[in-house]
């Protein structure tokens, strides 16, 4: 239905011939586009992989078996699965959550930074794998040596994507910028790895690194937060 | 409540350099493009956490073991799971939904609420697993107690998500009015902390309250989107 | 970085102080944010429903048994599962494709549409137990039934779903001219009436039925597509 | 291409009605509305099927059983069921690979591409089924046929989906400009079939086969890439 404009409106663009681009169509049409263009391109890596990681995160409690029994005891059977459910959904929770953050600075993504975002997803959605394993076995060191490699791997997805991105943006970007150094990023696969080794030594240790490690990426990383509000 | 422009909008642009920042860029370009960042923010946390409850809501139906036989009676065995998968998704359906009404009113989320939030998916997480244990063993306490702790947990992480969002936007915000005195979000936990004590007296009793709060919650509470149409 | 205007582009809004909600700051601000917090609204209803349908339509492949062996023989064993497969993904697909049109001419949702939708998630949520359960005894008369059973409660679902919305629009909406009187929606349930009562003569002729209903909701029903389009 | 605006914008609306479908109206808001709904179509449909595709490449883990007992050996068990799993997590990587880029160039969708994008989903949706029976049986001659099958009957789902949006967007389009003459996409079915052959005679040649076509197809293919960054 029609609707009541009670004031003038005048919006005057001088000039005949107004190309899409120029910049007076440019303001008034092309710009919304290109970033809804761009945005959609981005939106739709972050639905997919926000899909796949929503995926992860909750089948993993499918491998929470169901206690044999209704007891305290029954239950009790099934504590330590349910330790390496919970440092397997924070650890899936950070990777996340560094994605929400870092694509807010990636307007537009390339076919290159699709297969590096794959490549993440893919060591990601192993990890349910490994923490049935390490769930079942958790005293016994090659599950627990092979958790660490899933997590080892998907740090280096992780700075596989990372590099792949800042590559595409030129050293100059916000988000160049906004991850610095990346202390954390070069750390972390070596306490992995350090896991990894001290696995077939004593598994707790290398499970007190894993742990350690997530709680150091809980702390809060206003890096890349901070350079998005700049923007 | 109306925003007032007390000077006529004349946005004169007569050539030269325009900062993206000047009022009549932002009268033109701005504002939506904030709005529109703004937004994907949120549209993130609301498409992740949708993607996570939505998974939850449907793998437990995977807890629905497929009857020995064909028979009526083979099926009559399955009931007890049945009804309890109801309950369940009737309570990851309210979530979903006071989250839905919720986010509504949060234009942009900081890194805080993005862990309570996936604090809260945590342990909505966990009700396919209790809600299977409850199904096999739907007369014995210390399953139904679990269900109860299952509950219990994810109304405190609700209450927590609440109360780190409201703290981001001030007692004034439309939201916090919303909420209220949020009595409703208060009374809950006891009941579910009765039901989890009770769970060992007599599971009947547990399930009824369990039941009690979900229909409580399932009266339309309009309070969230009264603000939401207000606005 | 500023950009360039090289043309003066003159927007005058004649007058003082301008309500927000005023025609004119109407037309340049407001219009777009109503419909953005209504598409929000909708987008994520949309955006759940096809999180929970799109996990649905895919978890039932995890019913189709890995054949025992690896000969032909033991493959044709699964045929049978493998149909009632296809039939339900042909199901759950019209049902996403009816949401999918449907959803485009409601531009704003309700607390009772979000529940009458939940309400539908449900039933199709057991849609893949009654497979499953059908592909196991697919001779056998309650399983059929029951297949029927979970067909019809979402048909009614739907239709209940369907009607909320169209109360909330009214009749002289394009959604409620577009549904029309509906013979459709209104024959099903009928047809799976007969289906479920028929399992118990010969599940032949059930599944006969089911399967017809299917192919009759796959003639494109271009009612709601055409009043999207007239839009 | 640009798009030429022969008249000068003078767009002035001095009071009185003004039909929402006015040239001027139009100009300020009617396009990006058109946009919007365009749009949205098409985000559902995309939204839905990275759904699916999210749940499909996740749960293909569940089939990855957790290794017998603890050792290395328990593990290299596990090591054919592995390379499979690659495999298909590649495979259906590159379908929502290339589904990404296509939709780009589909700003509508029509009922008959909805069909025809859940008829590929389904072919999608039985590589979990072929991965884990390949994974168990990894020298067996069916399986391995099989699996190439699934290849086979999702490459066609997709040459018929890619016609029918090209048929709907007529030849002169930017889409059917940047598939050209597709011969990555008529070779693979003729590989997939030499696959499924051959896998009688030998599965490795079969499983080589399978390999090749992925490796094919991760060589980027800048076509759709190129047209969307040319608009």
């Amino acid at each position: 239905m029609p609707e009541l404009l009670t004031q003038p409106i005048t919006l005057k663009i001088s000039g005949g011939r107004v190309n899409r681009n120029s910049p007076q169509a440019y303001c008034l049409l092309s710009r919304p586009n290109r970033e809804k263009i761009a945005a959609m391109e981005n939106d739709r890596l972050a639905a997919f992989s926000d899909g796949v990681i929503a995926v992860i995160i909750t089948i993993m409690v499918l491998d929470l078996k169901i206690p044999h029994g209704a007891s305290f005891s029954a239950l009790a059977v099934a504590a330590p699965t349910f330790v390496s459910y919970i440092l397997s959904f924070v650890y899936v929770a950070i990777y996340w959550n560094n994605h929400h953050h870092f694509f807010q600075l990636v307007p537009r993504v390339t076919g290159t930074i699709l297969w590096a975002n794959l490549h993440l997803l893919f060591w990601l959605s192993l990890i349910p794998f490994a923490t049935a394993w390490l769930g079942e076995h958790h005293t016994a060191p090659v599950p627990t040596a092979l958790y660490g490699v899933a997590l080892l791997m998907a740090a280096l997805a992780w700075y596989i994507l990372q590099t792949t991105i800042i590559h595409t943006q030129g050293q100059a970007s916000a988000l160049s910028k906004a991850v610095g150094r990346d202390i954390k990023g070069k750390i972390s696969p070596i306490l992995y790895t350090a896991g990894i080794l001290l696995a077939f030594v004593d598994t707790i240790i290398a499970d007190a690194l894993y742990a350690v490690v997530a709680i150091f990426w809980l702390i809060p990383d206003r890096r890349v937060e901070r350079a998005v509000s700049r923007q």
